[in-house]
């Protein structure tokens, strides 16, 4: 890779997603040259890839240019580049584009889809961990509802009709609510000639609740909610197949649909080198000190979703989600300039900011440390702290406008079919 | 295909287009049955594709749902259709849905690309007429730049920098403007390490003179503002190959380029049955009346780019264009109506609104009947006058807020390589 050796030390980091560009930018100005390399050439805001899917919001407001977040940086690099390997004892990685060595490596590689090893689940259903996926998830629901129109067979019309999340974590939950929504505000006018009763939105959940992480209110509440807008949620059980037409599970239930989105599990994103045993544990994750190193190594550490760091408060890493990685990028910034000053290192402590999910138009549920609530306020205070962390002017006010028009006309103009994605209507 | 027979006559109508749709609009609220086909559930505002290509607009926001247009008139269908042939004698249209009778046919198909026969040129050249096309460009340009960092072969990296748009309409000299300013505003700041010098940007004109359609004042004017952006415009050049490395011309010429796009014409996009030698004239047009009615038939109608109504003013044709196809498509709604009264029908008459084109920031050109102007003024009237025949108020919003960000901050933030283009970069 065409990138100039300095005097600085060499930092690379693997991944421009939350914790990636925390730590990229508290990097920013120091005497340390920063590579960061990234398959997409855009940082990409997950928490609302939900509304990409149903038509809120256009891909392009909730991504932003890698190379713009960085540009005012000396010393940085970035390279659309994909890592294939890690070579942490001579200090090099393999990419698509070249080699790279390195004087300290950060894996911020982030988290996939975790099928549990459900290969037909896998081929089957539909993801939304990226821009591409969500746009996919797009196109098949409106090509779900414009082959309805095609049939007279009412079963398959049914199955074109019926939406089966599985996990009722936020992804699932703010999914199911706004498909909910699509159902009652847009199905009815932009397809008169189809019977919209027959669009079941249906959450599968393996446990006795959903929004598991958060608190015993916010899960009633936001299942509630949910139920108010007919979402019909099935606790206690668990997906064991899909083959493309049926979902079964562990119980008598099966459902028959032509959309299966999975949210039921992320994994760490490992990186051939450093995926043998000794690095990884549940959920696929990197072991990880509290200083973020990746165990045995001084000078590879790794942060975010792949990264975990056992305590007791979380026995199996943090919650795989944007505040730790945000926080521990930042953090391993303070720590990288510390190293370089043979100081020492600080040890992370997770401040745990709360959390949140929306159900739909003036209904969230908001857990912070001393106070819970949920409704139309929580709604306000989503909506306000997820502008708040999207990066770029821009972005903000093309959201908050999009917003404003979907909340004042209970509407969503983004219903396009761009990219087909059922082979048939692809052209 | 499952449209119910009422009593009303049904129009099918071809195309979702500024022809399609304005006759349809114009049908709204009559007696009669509308049948609107599409290949994509959108119609496009093809005039700011270039806009998209280039990073300054995301496509939803040029796009808007053909149901929503049309979703409070009674007696309306929407179908997602590939029409395959038409069966003119038959009154039956063959669709990959389906077979559909007709008791009207609009053909309002359009137009696409003509590359005059040369498959190679087709094969390696960029096209820009649909929304994924120019999503295709948009990722191709900034592919081109990522790969530019990653050689040292000086030929290779001036290759990738190096665009070259054959045609100089408004699309030509639009896009040729915009990679102008990315070159001036963006390059610079996103990759410090390429020499932005290399970046070339060069319109190939087969004739004379660019803008050809419009006056000698507004074509002098737009080379004018181009060559002071640094564009470099070869005229009396005709291109004769491309291989994917090397745009041979009829002279010496010859130009080093990863990036070819081909914006030196259209052609009617004729369907299979009305296709013959007998229907189709100069640029692929169908060739009918001056109420529209194709050739040898009463009952079926061609509007918009499709349409050739040849007439003393217009011997090949009005130009392909938004303006005749939306007044064709109103005057054949009237027309239609007079039809099912018996009542003659009005011969159409094309009004001349004038012609505009943007070059940059600041920088249009305009022509009206009476007053031809030039320069900023002529900027904002163009910007205005897009944003009035953007159809949605949320689209008009968007695109607003995008283009009052662009003008204060010199940026496009829409960057992004959401689907890459080039094979060895997807994933």
């Amino acid at each position: 890779m065409n990138i100039p050796r300095t005097s600085f030390p060499r930092i690379v980091i693997i991944g421009g997603g939350f914790a990636g560009v925390a730590l990229a930018k508290k990097l920013s100005k120091q005497e340390v040259q920063v590579v960061l390399l990234d398959k997409n050439n855009y940082h990409t805001f997950q928490p609302l890839l939900y509304q990409v899917s149903t038509g809120g919001l256009e891909p392009d407001s909730i991504a932003y240019p890698i190379r713009k977040i960085l540009k005012d940086f000396p010393n940085f690099y970035f390279r659309l580049a994909d890592v294939e390997e890690i070579d942490a004892n001579k200090n090099k990685i393999k990419t698509n584009i070249g080699n790279l060595k390195f004087d300290y490596l950060v894996v911020a590689s982030g988290s996939t889809t975790n099928f549990f090893g459900n290969t037909e689940v896998e081929k089957y259903s539909m993801a939304m961990k990226t821009i591409p996926q969500s746009l996919n998830l797009r196109s098949l629901i409106l090509e779900n509802f414009e082959e309805a129109l095609l049939t007279s067979d009412l079963n398959e019309r049914n199955a074109l009709m019926n939406f089966v999340i599985v996990g009722g974590g936020p992804t699932g939950v703010e999914l199911a609510g706004a498909l909910a929504e699509i159902k009652k505000g847009i199905l009815p006018k932009d397809y008169p000639d189809l019977d919209t009763r027959l669009a079941q939105i249906h959450i599968i959940q393996s446990s006795d609740c959903i929004l598991k992480g958060m608190s015993e209110k916010a899960s009633a509440k936001a299942e509630d909610f949910l139920e108010k807008l007919g979402v019909n949620i099935w606790k206690n059980v668990r997906v064991t197949n899909y083959d493309g037409k049926t979902v079964t599970t562990n119980t008598d239930l099966t459902f028959e649909t032509a959309t299966v989105v999975w949210a039921a599990g992320v994994k760490g994103a490992t990186i051939k080198g450093l995926d043998a045993e000794d690095f990884v544990t549940r959920g696929n994750r990197l072991l990880v000190n509290e200083f973020n190193q990746v165990k045995g190594y001084e000078h590879i550490f790794a942060i975010g979703d792949i990264a975990c760091m056992a305590s007791e408060a979380f026995p199996y890493g943090h919650p795989m989600m944007a505040q730790p990685a945000i926080q521990q990028g930042d953090q391993l910034g303070d720590n990288i300039l510390e190293l370089l000053e043979s100081k020492p290192m600080k040890p992370f402590a997770y401040k745990d900011k709360g959390a949140m999910a929306t159900i739909g138009r003036n209904k969230a549920v908001v857990d912070l440390e001393k106070w819970k609530f949920q409704g139309i306020f929580a709604w306000y205070v989503w909506m306000f702290v997820h502008l708040f962390f999207l990066i770029g002017f821009r972005n903000r006010m093309v959201v908050f406008v999009n917003w404003v028009y979907n909340y004042i006309r209970f509407d969503r103009e983004a219903r396009l079919i761009i990219r087909p994605f059922k082979n048939k209507l692809k052209h």
